[in-house]
């Protein structure tokens, strides 16, 4: 009988993006990003202290690279703790997997809180965001409820993300996922090959700062339609940067630009609605939560999406000490 | 009884696409660009001299803004003719409007043509190439036959088109139309937008030359699929940059993104095919010519286009003396 730990995070869309990565073996970013922490869709996993290292997800043990992640990152949780415990890793998610919200956030958010708290480590909130950014980049952000930025930082030690204030702003996302049948390049790689062959590259950390700095002041300000403009620019200005790889990455489908074109209408017709696209082809519509229900009637006309959600401003990862198990 | 000077020019489908300008009055372009002219739509323009200055396009009489801009035009000719004589311009497109290739290129390299006959300039191709730039930038290319690349130079004198060798190439070109609706801004003002507010406008000119310069190797060494992938390239390179823009600038449709999905399949069947996009939604195919048809088959299928055409190379500008009027 082993006590376990206990810990729930849940997906974040960026809306200033995470795109490419300055070292790859710490997970120092590029750029600094911002994200907002859904309320959907969470990932719930308990560590606890084994003979040997596990790792299951939704019921299937892990095999291959994908244990192999988790055992890595179980080693820099031993490390901080000076244990050689190995660890059994239950983990659960409770979208549908095609739900369109990458799982890498919230999973490893989840694991870093249940492991270090398995391990008895005692580790603050950055502390926390930096072990989980070692997991998935994006992981370092779902610490956090609401609006969250990811400092690029320089090293290990300055690369975490913290809480952003948005007085007034109550937002929701809308995401739409869309068939763009298998991705023809994946989103590692498309990353990778940006960084190496895109000519924009060099502009695309450049402008990212501006839009960053854009989107925190219209953020203090509360001002959504800013921070939806300063989003869909941003998001645009990512994708822009892949189409000029070599060859060029493209991730939109013709449902994709569908979506795009009626989020434009929709602004055309006086509804706040802005979008905002990650590695692959679903939109995600920003939107003031009074606006959600009808910008999601408005997208499900298009008769091109196989799932819609609408999900609101969601909570940080919580920590809850496991029965025994 | 006046006599008369009649010239036929045909469109062209920039591989390597021209892009911004730096100087709006002379038409110098940001870079170097090379087309294909093709042999569908011809321009026929007559001139000659009369009373008043007059215009007409496919029979009705041009007004406004449109007939400014043959005046003007006209004005260059007189000025290099050292002549104040009025002239009157009748020009009828082959093609119907909709057809999707612009028909200021083939209508200025048309005028300049025919009005430099008219006026009894006797110009060489080069200097037909400058005099056609200032009506139209791209018409300096529809000078020529087949290939040709448009200098970008540094001032008026430099600044022109000449013809470019391609041996073994037999290429040919499918025009999809497809319906983008409304342009949601116009080329012009796109160009202008791009170049001033796209963090991504500078890269593009180092690249563009880049891309020149495969293209250039490629066509010299009669390799049609390198020439087609740097040209898909470099289209998606110009569509990138106005992607960048503040607020972006986005022509591609879900019917363009569907004919381009095609495309890339068609590659991936074995079939030699790469997409080329100007300011717009429709989608230019480069192809063999032996498989033309097989290529307009295939998008045909796809039931996004409204309008579909094979063209091959074509010829450069050609004046007949007429008859008298």
């Amino acid at each position: 009988m082993t006590p376990s730990s206990t810990a729930v995070a849940h997906p974040n869309i960026a809306l200033i993006k995470y795109w490419g990565k300055r070292d790859d073996r710490l997970i120092l970013p590029a750029t600094s990003s911002l994200s907002l922490t859904l309320d959907v869709h969470p990932t719930t996993t308990t560590v606890a202290l084994a003979e040997a290292d596990s790792a299951s997800l939704d019921g299937a043990p892990m095999t291959g690279d994908a244990l192999e992640r988790v055992v890595r990152f179980l080693d820099l949780v031993r490390e901080l703790a000076g244990s050689e415990a190995r660890a059994s890793v239950v983990s659960t998610n409770a979208g549908p997997t095609a739900a369109g919200l990458a799982s890498s956030a919230s999973g490893f958010a989840a694991l870093a809180a249940a492991a270090a708290h398995a391990y008895g480590l005692d580790l603050d909130e950055r502390a926390l965001s930096r072990l989980a950014r070692r997991g998935s980049g994006s992981a370092s952000r779902s610490i956090y409820p609401g609006f969250a930025q990811w400092h690029a930082g320089s090293d290990d030690e300055s690369s975490f993300a913290e809480p952003v204030e948005a007085p007034g702003i109550d937002a929701a996302m809308v995401v739409a996922v869309v068939d763009g049948g298998p991705k023809h390049v994946s989103s590692r790689a498309a990353m990778r090959e940006t960084v190496r062959t895109s000519p924009f590259f060099a502009a695309w950390i450049d402008s990212s700062a501006v839009d960053l700095a854009d989107l925190r002041a219209a953020l203090a300000a509360g001002d959504l339609p800013a921070v939806g403009d300063v989003a869909e620019r941003n998001a645009m200005r990512m994708h822009a940067t892949m189409l000029g790889a070599e060859p060029p990455v493209r991730y939109l489908s013709p449902a994709s630009v569908a979506v795009l074109d009626r989020v434009r209408q929709l602004r055309a017709e006086g509804v706040g609605a802005w979008a905002t696209m990650d590695a692959g082809p679903n939109v995600k519509v920003l939107t003031d939560r009074a606006d959600a229900e009808r910008v999601r009637a408005a997208v499900a006309e298009l008769g091109v999406t196989s799932s819609l959600l609408v999900a609101g401003s969601g909570p940080g990862v919580a920590v809850r000490e496991g029965a025994v198990a």
